[in-house]
């Protein structure tokens, strides 16, 4: 089966390696100026192009039976004419409606899914609104722009607000304001579906951030209260029917006690969800290519208990890497600081005995920091 | 790190596959005829000329910094040259010591390994000391060819004898007699062994044959005896020491009671460790690769139980293949009757669970037979 995988980063790479050993062939559709070294190697890279035809850019990626992305920030006008060629999963709809943040609230509102509360920025009177009901510190994102913390603000009082609404660019909705959330940890939840509607949760994921990027995920979250689970399942399961979604999501939930809130939704394979690809089951890589190819989905049992620490910025040694146990995913991008460059996976038999190893590798590679 | 593998079967699409995720890349070197299936899109594949000068061929490779190898059956001669360029792992020699049965036992008898007795032929007169020892039925092997059962015999009585005398091609011990040994079940063990000397065993592994092919295999072996797991693998552990081995090795030995005697090994990646490729470990090419890479080696330990049913002439169809939550690796050879085209791998709690549930598999995809 030949894949056309929009996008040439990471997530692209570990679809592509999880979809090979399964008979599949692939192909990248790359943006203008990307750099594609994660996907080198593993299939022709073609790149999109004003005024090419969409038919033209279709036969250069060899004909796929089926395309899918890596990423929801895609304009979905250049997406649409691909699915008059071949099926595309996520159906483009779903990107579109989680890819802005008031889209995925106003999904999230009518599916009844339990998230952070929020009030819309249309203009800088609205931040009024927002300050009278959350007080402060406040907590700005930008609807369609930003990953791992980028394109949000935290204001601490009146003068920030002030500063804020002059250098904000107004127009429709363009920023959402949020309470800060006082949650205990953030739990990930994470699913495939297939077309047939088949649907399989991976046990809850625990996330630990540094600096607003997932630095480590345990699995399965220690002591979470089996009410949060079964409607934190319960709420993906209806965001999926409702989009009638084929392939991987995540749902990033904040957690207190036994009340959760959705932060946001992943369209797509997730950085939390790496541990999946060597824990003893299907990872989430191999189920979002056998969901996309409308294969039956696999494994999502767990034995034991799996962790994943994230090399932020780390040059590529794999003597000083590959030891206590764990194993290595790199991604062949050229070192920046804080740069996501790899991964190490680790198992054991249970979750105290991940979590200490995670905490004693994180220490030998990024110190006290 | 830039890695050659001579060989483009599927024990060498499944190395790169396994190296890759780790930032190696990989180029491969084919018999003239061989089919390059497998490997196809995985890095460039270099045919091996008469003529062509060894330091061409090695620059066409790309100059790896390391040479590993899928199969045992190469000429040493061929191969030597390379080792002067870079690090060929397994040792050429390690090759050579295994890559005949009669080698192979000779050296089993001077580690004082348990193994299968047996009676070196020469000439056909052998044959008869081999018959007065062991009766009938009698084993014949050749000692340089032959794998899946091929290229052996077995003789039930004078006449057979007589037969097999006959067509026989004497040289220097071209084969080896064995008795028919009163064997329980088959059991291999599986040990990567670093530059280093550090060796790290995988769980015993039970394997099931049909017609000489190995059919499926379940990990941890059930029952085993603790004293054979401890002689297996101190046997093991000698070999690789005495070899100055690098690398994954295979020892395949027959069981009985609290007995046990080698049957043969392997140096190389071997089918009966397929079931470590999704098992919440460093699979055994991953193992591989990074003790051929001089690389720490990865867990060994599995948590629950794991097991593999292998694909014997099975056309692809992933709709069928992918379901009751197994996970497929498929080789992209051609379909032939009885040929390994891939394989199915399953995890659970335990032995008794994966067992049922490969049973059940095997009867849907191969029916009573």
């Amino acid at each position: 089966m030949q894949v056309a995988i929009l996008g040439c980063g990471q997530l692209a790479r570990m679809m592509a390696l999880a979809g090979i050993p399964m008979g599949m062939r692939f192909s990248f559709l790359a943006e203008p100026d990307e750099d594609a070294s994660p996907v080198n190697g593993l299939g022709p890279i073609v790149t999109l192009r004003e005024g090419v035809a969409v038919e033209q850019l279709y036969r250069e990626l060899g004909q796929p039976e089926v395309m899918t992305v890596e990423r929801e920030q895609i304009e979905v006008a250049r997406l649409q004419p691909f699915s008059e060629l071949c099926p595309v999963y996520p159906p483009v709809n779903a990107l579109y409606q989680c890819q802005n943040r008031w889209r995925q609230k106003q999904m999230l509102m009518s599916l009844e899914v339990s998230h952070t509360p929020c009030v819309p920025l249309r203009e800088a009177v609205d931040l009024n609104t927002a300050t009278d009901r959350f007080g402060f510190p406040l907590v700005i994102k930008h609807t369609e722009e930003g990953y791992d913390g980028k394109a949000q603000w935290r204001l601490h009082n009146d003068q920030d607000v002030a500063a804020f609404a002059q250098q904000a660019q107004w127009r429709e909705v363009s920023y959402l304001a949020e309470p800060t959330m006082n949650f205990e940890r953030e739990v990930s939840f994470l699913a495939a579906r297939s077309p047939q509607g088949d649907i399989r949760f991976y046990p809850p994921t625990e996330n630990v951030h540094r600096s607003g990027v997932l630095l480590h995920s345990v699995a399965p979250a220690q002591a979470l209260p089996a009410s949060i689970a079964e409607q934190a399942q319960a709420g993906l399961a209806r965001i999926q029917e409702h989009l009638e979604y084929v392939g991987m999501m995540a749902m990033e939930c904040f957690v207190a006690g036994d009340q959760w809130w959705v932060n946001e939704l992943a369209p797509r394979v997730h950085n939390s969800g790496h541990w999946t690809m060597q824990a003893g089951l299907a990872s989430q890589f191999e189920n979002h290519m056998r969901a996309v190819a409308g294969w039956p989905l696999g494994s999502t049992r767990l034995q034991g208990a799996a962790g994943m620490l994230n090399l932020l910025g780390i040059p590529l040694d794999q003597k000083a890497l590959l030891t206590d146990d764990v194993s290595l995913h790199w991604y062949n991008k050229s070192v920046r600081p804080g740069r996501k460059l790899g991964h190490l996976i680790l198992q054991d038999a249970d979750v105290q005995a991940v979590r200490q190893r995670l905490l004693a590798l994180n220490e030998k590679i990024y110190g006290d920091s």
